[in-house]
């Protein structure tokens, strides 16, 4: 009968540097969290290294983890709970985490399968994980072709990021740390309109008609989209102001856009 | 020439304990964080009792409160940083809290002056403070009518939820402590029609019309709008969906049924 493997402190201590981003880029993995992104990341397409459990928590018996884990050859390791808080951010831990191999999304395999109708979402300095999450959240509801983040975004394998994806970040493709002046001329050559989210002054979002491959792109919580890609746009749209409030939340900014962009059919 | 008196005792005492519930609900006042907020319930109709700065804060004088603090005969106090944080529960605050008195919105005066075409939102135990209050915020972007949180919806006085409304609490009429079950029946007699959101089987929002009087209504993040209040709905809407999330964040759900709401004229 299969089992948990009790864990070696040298893989232990491999894994617990990876709650660091330097070594995360170095080993090219990360952590996820919970019972729910652990599946998620096992039903998907993503190499799984590993998972471990704290035998503290919850899950005591492989056959717990579900259909999901049998047959897939993953080891699962192990660990107390004074050793398990060395993988985890979270206090409120389900004692479940994973350990997945970054995946290389080159511009070449982004663009391979672009349908002739698309919506890419690109984050422009996008500072808080929540935010950055919850937007990779709502493009996996609508479907999006591809998500990108520029270098000064937040990275996605913050485990606060990829927990707030709620499993997005294995649904969608996503390309991090972005050179979005660069990217632009490529996307434009792909037939690509590039539209920027502006606070006001933009077209009303509401009589807007987007084009068929329509790359958006979201700015900074603060500063909004940067000087040097605002010039950049295409077209700059506005969400409809009704009352006081001085700006809109980015994430919510993406999902009221992006609804209507699907409504206008592309 | 005007200037900072230094806080007593026993008044920081009093004031320190409205960082908790309990006391905010018995003493009716309630603390708010940071330039921006306090600068917004100045500008407001809401009664400031008292602006404490931290003297080792990047407020020096009264001065550089702003135009907004002048001439109206708010104490001004100051305290020591290692007094100031009994006040605040952020760790990189600004160093300026204001002390707020609750207001109370009866519903006469809550729907005393409800125009023909409006819309009121519906909290049915949100419990998330962020959720919350970038839903407040959001509303007050779409300018709707009312905001009510039902009794098991995190408080609306808690730090965390004043914040993420960005001012939104001071704008909007906001009815806490709500019994929805009961209201129901009053928001009807009104000509209000009940929306409801749920997951999926509701009718297409993309299709929707939305009635002249509409309260929408937003659930639990984990469960949804609960089986007491979904039967006494008029109608259920769907947000379309094109991907494979299984859920959307409730306050961007929000943002993008308001927006399609005011897009539907009303």
């Amino acid at each position: 009968m299969k089992s948990f493997e009790k864990i070696s402190q040298s893989r232990l201590k491999s894994y617990s540097k990876l709650t660091e981003k330097k070594y995360r880029q170095s080993e090219r993995k990360f952590l996820v969290e919970g019972v729910r992104l652990v599946e998620e990341a096992m039903k998907s397409d993503w190499e799984v290294e590993a998972i471990v459990i704290n035998s503290n928590g919850f899950v005591k018996e492989v056959g717990e983890l579900g259909s999901w884990e049998i047959g897939k050859g993953v080891p699962l390791f192990e660990c107390q709970g004074k050793d398990f808080i060395k993988l985890t951010d979270t206090v409120t831990s389900q004692g479940i985490v994973a350990v997945v191999k970054m995946r290389d999304h080159s511009l070449e395999n982004f663009f391979g399968a672009i349908p002739r109708q698309s919506i890419i979402v690109a984050l422009d300095d996008v500072a808080d994980p929540g935010n950055v999450g919850t937007i990779i959240r709502t493009c996996d509801w609508f479907g999006v072709d591809g998500v990108m983040l520029n270098k000064y975004t937040v990275e996605l394998y913050n485990p606060k990021v990829a927990r707030a994806t709620m499993g997005g970040i294995f649904h969608i493709p996503i390309m991090p740390e972005v050179d979005l002046g660069l990217m632009m001329q490529d996307v434009k050559k792909l037939g690509f309109k590039i539209i920027t989210t502006v606070l006001d002054g933009g077209k009303p979002l509401n009589k807007f008609s987007f084009p068929e491959r329509s790359l958006i792109i979201f700015g900074n919580e603060a500063h909004g989209v940067s000087k040097e890609i605002e010039p950049l746009a295409d077209e700059s749209i506005t969400i409809n102001k009704y009352g006081k409030a001085e700006s809109l939340n980015v994430a919510i900014s993406c999902g009221i856009i992006l609804n209507a962009a699907r409504a206008s059919n592309i």
